[in-house]
């Protein structure tokens, strides 16, 4: 078996066999494909595609390229989600807590932000003291005692996928769905979870612009993991306008705990609400309503075990960004549009994000909205307001919102999107 | 501009600009553009294809990455020619000192053989002395002395192609009729001859395996000649048996010898003699029939000394492998196939070529044939005689020619093919 010949069978249209797919993950592994091999095959396997049984090998290929978690000495089912991710989603922020509150175990592991998409372990380590790097010890004791765990994945997870991720970053093979779906997955599957919820975002602010694709890549997600042994289905979710009203890591913390509070903005409780009763019916667990979980303060009692467990200071205030500065809206009328990939990267630029993975970000930077698509405004209101801790890129940042905000004549006729376009199980 | 752009234009089938192409041709070759990002963009161009403003525009980057050489001070026109590679073709060898003895002046930069090609350096280095690098003043000398030279491109000489010569031979990159062509006429244009005729070959044992992917390859390469300069021309010519009666180093020295010499196989004299016509027009030198240059001697006397200036002992014997082994005819009848793909992996089985750049090779080593397609065989008579210095590589070597000899019953009609198939200019 040699590299070329795997590549040549790819880049001729033909199909891998189970061989050449178990030998090419392994050997790249190892080190004995190189990189630049790798990168061919990937940029074949984009423009030429995978079927679903090569895809399904080349996932397990990935999983057998580590160690794969089992959480059955819990004694609780176990369910996770995971979102291919947009701006704003901080969803699972209140919903891990929620979900444990409800009796299922939620072993979540997470990642962080690259581009103009937020990442889940950055908007935590926003709150004093936390820490996303735990053992593995530290992990099942935290699942023990709160129900809910979210952390870094270690170094022995899938350590193929992370070679190949950061390959294809630098590659322009990103935008595959046989290459995005064996990622996701293989991750989610040696994580041992044994239900799982994908939330597939659509639209400007997700990697998925139409509905065709995700559907697909939804699709063949859930193929793979239920071929693994993992109940999964799938939510198709509207990402064409941020989720909530803020994008930023701290900003997100302060309305995940409004939404465990009780309250929150109507789209994050709608999507974090019909997540959790996924969550839960995939993993068997019946008669709790998550909406009880939230009135009754039980999903915010599991949410303040959960960040103290690995040392956050839940009653500590958190931090907020040097400088503000407001947008006002353009003009009276209906705000028809609020571009999700716009404010994505405007919070970015203002320090929310990172460009490289090496790259801090500022806890208190962001971008907080006081209009979402559907609203009436009037010229000159306060439409959006900008935090940062370095003000001297707010043009660079307002930049980024230029053809992002829509206001149509007042009177004009406009439904948003719905958050939940399409499920497949 | 960043390569992961560049990449996705074309991976998205778009057109790469000038600057595009001008930026990752100059920061590959300072290793600014990383080996996995050229790979990955080398793949997308196969499979996506460049038009021919694009293909132009490349080559003319990767001749700008390093030296363009320059003949004019020798006050004689020059005139090159280029083989796509194939299995016995030696012609080189014969007709740089009998275009030489025409009165055109023949800078031949060769290369070495990889894979069931030979390379005309190879070649060479198996006359005791002879050696192939030599300094770019040493090569104006030959030139003026003997007014033909056959040396190695020195490092300068578009490095950005040798890196990616080197990059696509081990990702499945080679077989792209754009890369192929920028790869050669960049060389070709930056050695600065004035005329240029191209050798396509066609058939098994060549690259291109259809006639009219030749002629795509031959019609693409001309046009990159003609655009930079160069008066260039293309014989299509046949490549589904061997050339000649030998395949191997110094088997195939002796036979271009007995070329100068006056005698040697039809199809070899035939198609040195097509191409020196050609190469004479081309650079414009008129009144000399290149047959009289072999009958009257002044060939051999150029040959001699282009030898003896860059040490090679003429006089000196050939080497000769330790061991023999003779393939019989299968059958009576007409051979209507010897498959030069299958003739050229024996060779190269034997020793003749390499599996590793830095392998060697042995002299001796090759393929000595008693009969060419369209000859009357008896069943028992000597085929192919096996030289090598390696015989426990014999059973390996003759697994080579299964299905490469096709005896038909006598009386069979049978008509070979005509050596030159088709004229590009």
């Amino acid at each position: 078996m040699d590299a070329p010949s795997v590549i040549r069978t790819k880049r001729d249209r033909g199909e891998l066999t189970d061989g050449q797919i178990d030998w090419v993950i392994d050997a790249y592994t190892r080190g004995e494909v190189a990189d630049e091999q790798m990168s061919a095959l990937a940029m074949a396997i984009l423009l030429n595609g995978m079927n679903l049984r090569e895809i399904s090998r080349w996932t397990d290929a990935m999983i057998r390229s580590g160690v794969r978690m089992d959480f059955s000495a819990l004694g609780v089912p176990t369910s996770d989600k995971h979102s291919t991710g947009g701006v704003g989603d901080k969803i699972t922020l209140p919903l891990a807590p929620l979900v444990a509150a409800c009796g299922a175990a939620v072993p979540q592991l997470s990642g962080r932000g690259l581009g103009h998409t937020g990442g889940t372990l950055d908007k935590l380590e926003s709150i004093p003291g936390w820490r996303a790097l735990i053992s593995n010890e530290e992990m099942m004791q935290t699942l023990r005692d709160t129900g809910a765990v979210i952390c870094a994945a270690g170094d022995g997870l899938a350590p193929a996928d992370k070679k190949l991720y950061a390959l294809r970053d630098v590659t322009g093979t990103v935008e595959a769905i046989p290459l995005i779906a064996s990622s996701i997955m293989s991750k989610k599957i040696a994580e041992g979870t044994g239900a799982l919820v994908l939330d597939v975002k659509v639209g400007s602010g997700a990697f998925m612009k139409n509905l065709a694709d995700a559907q697909e890549l939804a699709r063949t997600m859930v193929g793979l993991g239920k071929a693994a042994g993992v109940n999964t289905v799938a939510l198709l979710t509207d990402m064409s306008t941020p989720l909530g009203l803020t994008a930023g890591n701290a900003l997100e913390v302060r309305e995940s705990i409004e939404v465990l509070a009780g309250g929150g903005p109507a789209d994050v409780v709608e999507l974090t609400l019909a997540l959790a009763r996924e969550m839960l019916d995939a993993a068997g667990v019946q008669g709790k309503d998550p909406a009880d979980a939230l009135r009754d303060g039980s999903a915010m009692d599991h949410w303040r075990r959960m960040i103290a467990a690995q040392g956050g200071d839940v009653d500590a205030p958190l931090p907020v960004a040097r400088e503000q500065h407001v947008v006002t809206a353009p003009a009276s009328g209906v705000l028809t549009g609020l571009d999700a990939y716009a404010v994505g990267v405007c919070a970015w630029r203002l320090g929310a994000g990172r460009a490289r993975k090496e790259d801090p970000v500022q806890a208190g930077a962001g971008v907080e909205m006081h209009a979402k698509p559907g609203d009436t405004v009037v010229a000159g209101q306060p439409l959006l307001t900008l935090h940062t801790d370095t003000p001297e890129r707010y043009d660079y940042a307002i930049e980024a919102l230029a053809g992002g905000i829509t206001v149509a004549p007042e009177g004009t006729a406009f439904t948003p999107n719905p958050i939940v376009l399409d499920r497949i199980a």
